[in-house]
């Protein structure tokens, strides 16, 4: 398969993301990383491009230059698609340019500041003709993945309730206030959006359920807090939900559950059984069965789904990580640029839609006094 | 220590918690189970009691017999106290007529089929001077007394959140309709009151949450569920929680989890750190901290507090199960009534009253189009 | 069921294993616990029984005391079984003291000092015709009983490979010399025997892997060590198995894993796949299959053996522990000596001349210089 | 940091390991992936090569040619470090040869055929001056590299026992005999060697209990099997160990534990606690301290020391797997080949000596009917 040219808009040295996109594009061997604007800061921006071994010649100043100058290329030299590992508000005018210069995209969620700029996203997007990602790390492993298979071959049954978590804690104190730029862009709303962790992480949740589920929210009622004092974002929440067949289940997000790493986890029960799915132990997929014995599906093992061993890169009790799961992303979308494959499957520009109609949704929620808020992603006016 | 002379109403052959509740009075040798009233049913009450290997004389055909019956016998031999381990319409009378006549009461929960019922139970327990204690099972842990413990001398700081979850999967499909004993009571206006799901392990929920918290609930919402076709109560719900202390959470009960047994589990997260209890893993209490190594504590092990280990029987590592946490509940009852020791703790009249006042306000809260229903025990009449 | 007279013999105010017994046969109300010799200090003993509740008339000074005034009672008052919870040493004389009288006994294991003794006792025992039950706990956990189940019917193939483990930690320090008596009596020869750590807890380990395999011991290579400064008998040992199918596989028994509870813990692997039980999680036995998806077995959840849910008290997800574990080998006792149902089993003379024979076998090649030394019950004497 | 040319030989498309090389390689961006010989086979080696990405004219027909090829081009071009993923035949001529082109050289265990080979090979190593690492990947483990320095620290006091597992089941059918060339070659003695699970695994075990106890093994008492009809190389044994500070302790290494998938786990014992490290949850660490609460240390997490850090890509929470312990073997291996870090550690010639020693004295002592062996590096004749 042939190697695709990418660069890269932030995730300069330092930067926990970028970082982790750049071993996960590297891992397979299906990309050629050649060029970048890796900082506002042009001086940091070489230095960062520097230090990942990149020629000086294709390490530029700020996003605009990269496109404008990678597009002036030879084709069999010019970048093909992009990695923007930019905080929220740096989102929406990059992918817009990028899908307008005809690069490919990959794109941190959220996939904007607002569920406005998304759907303008994406009538930008259709009229491009190029591919968007969505980097919903979690739905790369392969065991949520086969958790997804199970349930749509009747495995537990039709699915009544959907319980999905996701704890951490590191925003427990004003991290903010000490320095992290981590904690600062996230509580901020300029940088940030309307949400804090609903955006950051209740996202992630929020797909995952959709994802394996096969269902779609309809309706949400939000318990929306900010915890640490001063914060003007939430920082914590949780979320009674209602699906399009009937299902109901819950929905927690919170930054302030101290001594919590980064501990997601989701439950899904039918009429026939359950299955348990958790971040800390990825390669595990429990089936409980109503009167019948527990089954635990490993990432590797027997009697699994094409699509979970097609993401799958060691025998069973090689652990793999998150970072393969990043990279399952990314192995995706070549192969999706490539054009190869039957399996292939990532989150894109629908999954970024329901993700901002989610942040809306709930935000709203929190705000009324009433029980129960739709959730909606287009309005009368097919808006 | 002298031991107390009980009887049972209710619990005969075949009863799941009347043999539960005798494996526990009996295992501490502190009680002298000597009479009973165990089926409304005069010839099963006599076959039941036989098989107990009582004498014949004091297997009744209903309680008002036992009663009246026992309270003529010279004080050396009377019966002392009573557990009723009847459904719950058969809590409020047998309860009240048990404490008039002078007998110590022990009680299934919830303590009455309303929460007036409860209040008028505790007059007649306040003028009784008679005990009563609840069979809140969960708190009688070792580990959950440690938690509680651990909370109170601030080992994970102020509380902000609560999740606490009880996922059952019995009630999946119409048992009700199958000949279950069980599911017929239970899903049974008549002999369950108000509520389904949300009164059998919600009210242990919330009892746990309470009890290891320290905290009361002031607000709820919920969603309250009747999944399975024809049920008429709930049987299953999630609740949206917030505390007198500022603390907000979350609650889950449901008795359609497929493939869950009685999975009972809390979390509480302070700004220093959080602690873990999980029912099925029940003499291991975990504290995460913020910034150091979580630390794991278990039953009859190092460093605990001295009302746990009062209610541990064997060293560590020698599992503690659900039986010697109901035997710990029946223990303390036993050393309140004969009052002795200064670490004697059971749950009773007051953890009575709040339970039918959680289990009217998530009722009330599920048919409710506002988002919070107040948790009231006293409108404004002081009734 | 008639209930069953029985009398103690030791497990005094404090002794902790004295306190296990009695929590275990008091808790199904099959026993009349009616007398006693507590102690060998006259004084403590009365103490002791009348701390229990018992009659002083039948507290007794000493075991001959007990043994002879009980049997010139009538019998319908008199004592039918007794429990001797001594240390080794002092297991032979009162146990056969017992059968001569006429009363079941239930022993502690190792069951004498040497097999000589154990084969001595056995031919009284044979004469007897009285029952004696040796408590192999560990036997007694419903899961335990279902994993022998499971090997029986090929759930796991032909056994290959048995690994058992039974580390503790709690003689990590002379303790014996800081005045702890549990550790005193059993690192002392003429109270312990033979062996110290093999004896105590490798005895239960070897019982546990011939009961779920089926199979028996042939031949041991053992490295036995004395790791405590100061020791005279092992404290830690590790041994090389075979057994009669041609199997082989390894045990541990060390009291010197620091940190470690009582994590006794067995695997066994056939051709077809694997069992996994641990003492830590005793409600769980895990069936992993070549090929195919790891089944987990619950105590008390479907699909289990007869003689499994004999065993098991509580519906699934109600964790039974050790005292209920103990409480079935008095239970099956009871029905044994009432002549009761098919399905009883618990551990006896048998189970304690084969675990005399592993003692004597381990010590004796831990002092070889030869690699394999037989596991030889009887010699060619027919001794 | 300038990137590393490396190339490979072995590994063609198909090869489980040679694709965990690349993956690992890869990953950092610190390797410029040049050139191999991927099969004896030429045409297979050129798809192979192609299907990498590789230019044609660098991917070679054997080794021999590489070496020589690449030799002769520019020290710009020319490749710089060869990693061999061959079996283990193919080890020592290849790195002998690469060595001696003055390529610096990753390899698979066991380093050679025997230790005569190996000892052959540190001779040709040491007058190089070329860089060896050979792939003990479980040491690249962050919580690993945190077990070494807990011991080191003194975290679990003076090391008394050391208990390392390595359970397989892949090989518990003749595998070999369809069609699997994975166990082809592990089951044949001209490709795999003296040993086959023993050199297989085994020695991971061996390696793993040496590194992070820090001490040295002395002693070996084996029991070596064949347990699959027809195998001539062991495929399980279990082996009793001593070492040079009085420690003790057991091996078992299996591929016949059915249902196992590469459950590598190890716990040590010191005076003062123990730690417990197992590779199906290898981002924690357990430390079990006599008469305190457990701690649990977690990869990315607080508390850590600053080599276990300098091994870890993500905050905590993240899961880190197999690929990226053996990332972390290429990353050691690079800052080595650059001269820069002071944490920069990894396995090499040492190891590979040691590992030949366990080998060979392992299956000595499973022919022998003396229960110890030593443990010998070189024999009395500085050989």
């Amino acid at each position: 398969m042939k190697k695709i040219k990418i660069g890269m808009v932030g995730g300069g040295q330092g930067a926990f993301i970028g970082a982790v996109h750049r071993n996960a594009l590297l891992m397979d061997g299906l990309y050629d990383f050649c060029c970048g604007a890796f900082s506002s800061d042009a001086t940091k921006s070489k230095e960062s491009g520097k230090s990942f071994g990149l020629n000086e010649s294709r390490i530029y100043s700020n996003y605009q230059e990269l496109f404008e100058k990678e597009s002036l290329l030879p084709a069999q030299e010019r970048m093909e698609a992009v990695a923007l590992v930019t905080p929220n508000h740096l989102h929406y005018h990059p992918a817009k340019l990028a899908l307008e210069y005809g690069f490919h995209v990959v794109l941190d969620k959220p996939i904007t500041l607002s569920l406005k700029e998304a759907k303008q996203l994406q009538k930008v997007y259709e009229r491009s003709g190029k591919k968007l990602m969505l980097t919903h790390t979690y739905t790369g492993y392969p065991m949520v993945k086969e958790a997804k298979q199970q349930v749509k071959k009747g495995a537990i049954g039709t699915v009544r309730k959907i319980y999905v978590e996701y704890p951490q804690g590191w925003l427990s104190t004003q991290l903010e206030k000490k320095g992290s730029k981590q904690a600062q862009w996230r509580t901020n709303p300029e940088t940030s959006g309307l949400a804090g962790a609903m955006g950051d992480i209740g996202t992630h949740a929020f797909n995952l359920a959709e994802y394996i589920s096969g269902l779609q929210l309809t309706q949400v009622c939000a318990d929306i807090n900010k915890v640490v004092e001063g914060r003007v974002l939430d920082d914590d929440g949780a979320v009674l939900l209602k699906f399009n067949n009937g299902a109901s289940g819950a929905l927690i997000a919170t930054q302030v559950a101290a001594g919590e790493e980064n501990n997601l986890n989701i439950r899904i029960y039918g009429d026939k059984g359950g299955l348990v799915w958790e971040h800390n132990n990825p390669n595990t997929l429990r089936i409980k069965l109503l009167d019948k014995a527990e089954q635990i599906y490993r990432t590797g093992g027997a009697m699994l789904h094409p699509q979970t061993n097609f993401n799958t890169r060691t025998p069973a009790g090689h652990p793999e990580g998150y970072i393969e799961a990043f990279a399952n992303l990314y192995r995706n979308f070549a192969f999706s640029i490539n054009q190869q494959h039957d399996l292939v499957e990532y989150p894109g520009m629908e999954e970024g839609i329901r993700g901002m109609a989610f942040i809306e949704s709930v935000i709203q929620s929190g705000e009324s006094n009433l029980k129960w808020t739709d959730f909606k992603v287009y309005d009368g006016n097919n808006n």
